[in-house]
């Protein structure tokens, strides 16, 4: 061992001991005769101390060390004259007898501090230079301790985790799939998961009754911000369940999360959201109910009016901003420019203000008596000091809009503090949602999703507008406006899997290729069953107050699903390609 | 819930109880005018029973019922009148009094017992029945155990699971790897990981210290027997350790596992041996030491007698059969056989038996004299009843070959109880090996294990001879003849990898093309550092008492890769191949 103790550990109590430190030099300074060096590990910071009476040897060694040394030191822990009550360590100092340099270091591109100099891509090329740094450190950890609580939770709760294969069938139903080409089989390919959901299902199938995995998933979409190629989940999976057992254990799950990982509580029953009231309320599947601000319909208190914009539109909403009155002209003119662009795409903004005076200013009042517009205030529930933000159109279209810029609003009035956390059950979710430009229905889950007993025979109707309305009990767990999992009770039965793949449009043979093994193994005795997944990364991220994912993950990939540190992917060799029977269509002209 | 108790559960002390069950149909069978049903899941069986005083429905119900449907009853729990001691819930039944079927079931192919009538590619194609056997379902919850087990140990001992990428850079240096082709990135792979051996040593670069993490490692093998080609590795690595700090740990995490998994005592300190011994008196590198059945180097007493098979050879070896004196001439002629065959290749035996009554009978009797046999003898430590069997050859090639004749006589002298388990470490490997085909030295264990200090001077040498003299500060955990982990302190300095390249012979181009990132990472302050990995399909199968893991992974694939039950690898659209910018060169018609 090449230490008695780490550099976090010692204190006033082990003044007098001989020890062994390892570590990083933080930083080394000379003042007067002495030398102090910050030496760094896992752990914390100890300083050590040279001083002058050392032999001449130590002394030079000490003044010749580099940032990122790596050290060994031998000394004795004496307390310190100046003490520092910021560190851990801050009582005590090592007076060093003997240095020993286990590594030098070259000087690392950026700083090793809590906020580098650094930029994005330069600390991406070197991750095991930037994963040195506090924050990081601190992340990392994190993430082992949700996992550990969560298998800690689990296996007391009888799960038990088993694996399921990485390399799969491609099913091209839903995101992309990376495949792997086999070589022992030529001209056939594995396929990575998007999520174990078929396995999960078998296991129920062959009566493991309650499974937990935690698991890389793969999905090869073009990467928006804060995606990753590969990111893992808590795929969980319970048989002889109904939907409200599912979510009471992962409630209980989530609870000792907060609790054991954070100190925090969280309501002794989490708060229920149907999606339609999600969508009507906050224009959004995942609402961030840490802040009210609802949406509020009002079409039918402003139409026929003879206002064309309103009266022609299908809906038009409003949310309240509480003290909006004392926008300046300045400030909505900049909010009708930020809900113009391209990512929020509305037309225009309306204002309401009902200032402290109970006057009434709008962008609309050439069309609008003050009364007329006062029945509209007290609807959206307007307070003297508010003000209210109108946009119309096409009804989901402009909840959504009108969700975005309550979001907007809420992080202008600070309402969406990262470390207040506010869980909610997203519920009874449609089956399946048309897409006009294909044609055909989409599962809105997955195509496992059960239909709600009581929608039975909407499933099985031949009529789009009664399969739209169909509802399953499919459920999303969000944590402040970011959705975290989310599952569902699943078919169990042979006959009803086929027809929700009919209903999908995917044809009988398609269907059989694609999984007849799961279709088939309902016919031996399946389980009523359900689960959910949630997505790892993402909790490590809110329950470390960040809403990226990318501090999160040891070695993540950038926006073009590059590693640029091991430079990943890259070309393979001939004889690799010719091995597999691959040839490459791609010409590198192509790109310029 | 669709149960109130589980199927396991149900004691005496329960009688009078109202409960419901849920699970599938092991049997069900009528007696006189009562239908007895027993009900499966995960956690056992229970007895059902519906007795003639029913109403009509539900005895025609439960008659109707057939194997593996699933079921769900409610009734009262009442004392059996013939108990069943063999089943935990024999003293107890259900008296029925609702019967609900939650799914009927196909007959299975084969029956779901202990010992299946199904054969092996049945049951593969049919996993998840399969799955629901007896043995498998113990099988998996031990794996689960384990590896809880294992996270628990290491958690308190200040490891942390840290997740590395699967999707990474293809660096074809020992097995081959499978490769993912990028759509992003056109022309380009990833690979999947052979093991995260860079990935944990940039981790120890970065300062983590203790890392571990349960991980699926990927091989494009060609199968042998019982290789799959993604498995399992405990994988761990350590910063500031020496060889004896890694071994004391993990010594420290396998009696813990026999202790809480198996209630097994292994000793206090695990034998120690080095790999040139394990060679030398086991002809292998992972000796079985539940017996003893030493190789006794005989070479220099049986040569100069004008035996001139025994004359030409560089190595004479012997086993001792214990009470092997009694056997046949029918026997050792077998045993002849037995070697000759190509898997172990020998091109004869020679037996030298040591009688009861002190005579000695060999198959060399015309060219030794008693007395040139009986100091043979003596030194191979026979007694009266023994008998030495003996090969000749090249030194290792022969060791070896007496290392599997040894296996073949612990399994038919029975000496290899899979439920005594002895563990040991092998130490001391050699660094690297020559092979003779490709006129190039080849890592023993892998390119990044160190040298031991002391044989810097011969690692730096340009005399092959003296490379092949450099030892490494490697080790292998080895378990009743199976090596179950295996590690090494490793370089933890850019020049000394990069030497270690130049002795692989890989030049200073391609080491800078595949692992310049972590020659790199070397020059940033690296700290000394070491670890291991365990197989863990492996530690699972040996701890169940078996020596094949396929019954230790929930979806195996078979010998050509295959998993039979989705029936992947599979054709991918011809649209995904597109997008990949690849062509199969795979032509149907060169495998007629």
């Amino acid at each position: 061992m090449y230490r008695t103790n780490t550099c976090g550990e010692l204190r006033l109590c082990n003044a007098g001991q001989q020890v062994t430190l390892s570590g990083w030099v933080q930083k080394a300074r000379k003042m007067g005769g002495m030398t102090f060096i910050d030496l760094r590990d896992r752990y914390g910071i100890t300083q050590l101390v040279v001083d002058g009476g050392a032999s001449s040897e130590l002394v030079e060694l000490a003044s010749s060390v580099g940032r990122e040394w790596v050290l060994q030191v031998v000394g004795t822990v004496v307390e310190r004259q100046s003490k520092n009550p910021k560190m851990e360590t801050g009582e005590i100092e090592i007076s060093v007898s003997e240095i020993k340099v286990l590594n030098k270091a070259n000087t690392p591109p950026f700083t090793i501090e809590d906020e580098s100099d650094g930029g994005e891509e330069l600390r991406a090329k070197y991750r095991y230079l930037d994963l040195r740094r506090n924050p990081l450190q601190k992340a990392l950890k994190l993430r082992h301790q949700i996992a550990h609580q969560v298998r800690n939770f689990l296996n007391d709760q009888n799960f038990l985790e088993i694996e399921t294969p990485y390399l799969i069938k491609s099913t091209p139903e839903g995101a992309r799939d990376f495949v792997v080409p086999s070589r022992m089989n030529p001209g056939q390919f594995y396929a990575l998961p998007q999520s174990p959901q078929t396995f999960k299902q078998l296991l129920m199938v062959a009566g493991y009754d309650r499974y937990f995995q935690i698991v890389r998933c793969f999905r090869d979409e073009d990467l928006r911000a804060d995606r990753q190629p590969e990111f893992t989940q808590i795929d969980c999976e319970m048989a002889f369940v109904e939907q409200e057992d599912v979510l009471n254990t992962f409630e209980d799950l989530m609870r000792t999360l907060f609790k054991n990982v954070l100190n925090v509580d969280i309501p002794a029953s989490i708060p229920r959201m149907s999606w339609y009231d999600a969508m009507d309320y906050y224009g959004s599947d995942k609402p961030d109910i840490r802040f009210d601000m609802r949406i509020c319909e009002i079409t039918s208190l402003v139409q026929g009016f003879g206002f064309s914009v309103f009266d022609s539109v299908e809906y038009v909403g409003a949310i309240n901003v509480t003290g909006g009155a004392s926008y300046t002209r300045k400030q909505t003119d900049e909010l009708t420019e930020w809900v113009k662009r391209p990512q929020v795409g509305a037309k225009g903004l309306v204002y309401i203000k009902y200032n402290e005076d109970g006057s009434i200013k709008s962008s609309i009042d050439k069309f609008y008596t003050p009364e007329q517009l006062q029945v509209v205030l007290s609807k959206a529930g307007a307070q003297k000091g508010d003000m209210l933000l109108v946009l119309c159109g096409a009804k989901r279209k402009t909840q959504n809009m009108l969700g975005v810029l309550r979001i907007e609003m809420g992080n202008r009035l600070g309402l969406r503090d990262p470390f207040n956390f506010a869980p909610l059950w997203v519920v009874d979710f449609p089956l399946v949602e048309w897409d006009d430009e294909t044609g055909r229905f989409y599962a809105m889950h997955h195509p496992f999703t059960a239909p709600k007993p009581e929608h039975l025979e909407l499933f099985y109707s031949d009529k789009k507008e009664d399969l739209e309305r169909v509802c399953a009990n499919a459920y999303d767990f969000v944590l402040n406006g970011t959705e975290l999992g989310g599952g569902s009770i699943r078919i169990h039965e042979a006959e009803m899997q086929q027809r929700m793949f009919e209903v999908l449009g995917i044809s009988k043979e398609d269907a059989e290729y694609k999984f007849g093994f799961i279709i088939n193994a309902f016919k031996f005795g399946a389980p009523p069953h359900g689960g959910l997944a949630f997505g790892f990364d993402r909790i490590c991220a809110l329950f470390g107050g960040q809403e990226t994912i990318r501090d999160y993950i040891a070695f993540p990939k950038n926006n073009q699903g590059r590693d640029v540190m091991i430079d990943s992917p890259s070309k393979i060799d001939d004889t690799q390609m010719e091995e597999l029977f691959l040839e490459s269509t791609f010409n590198e002209n192509q790109l310029k």
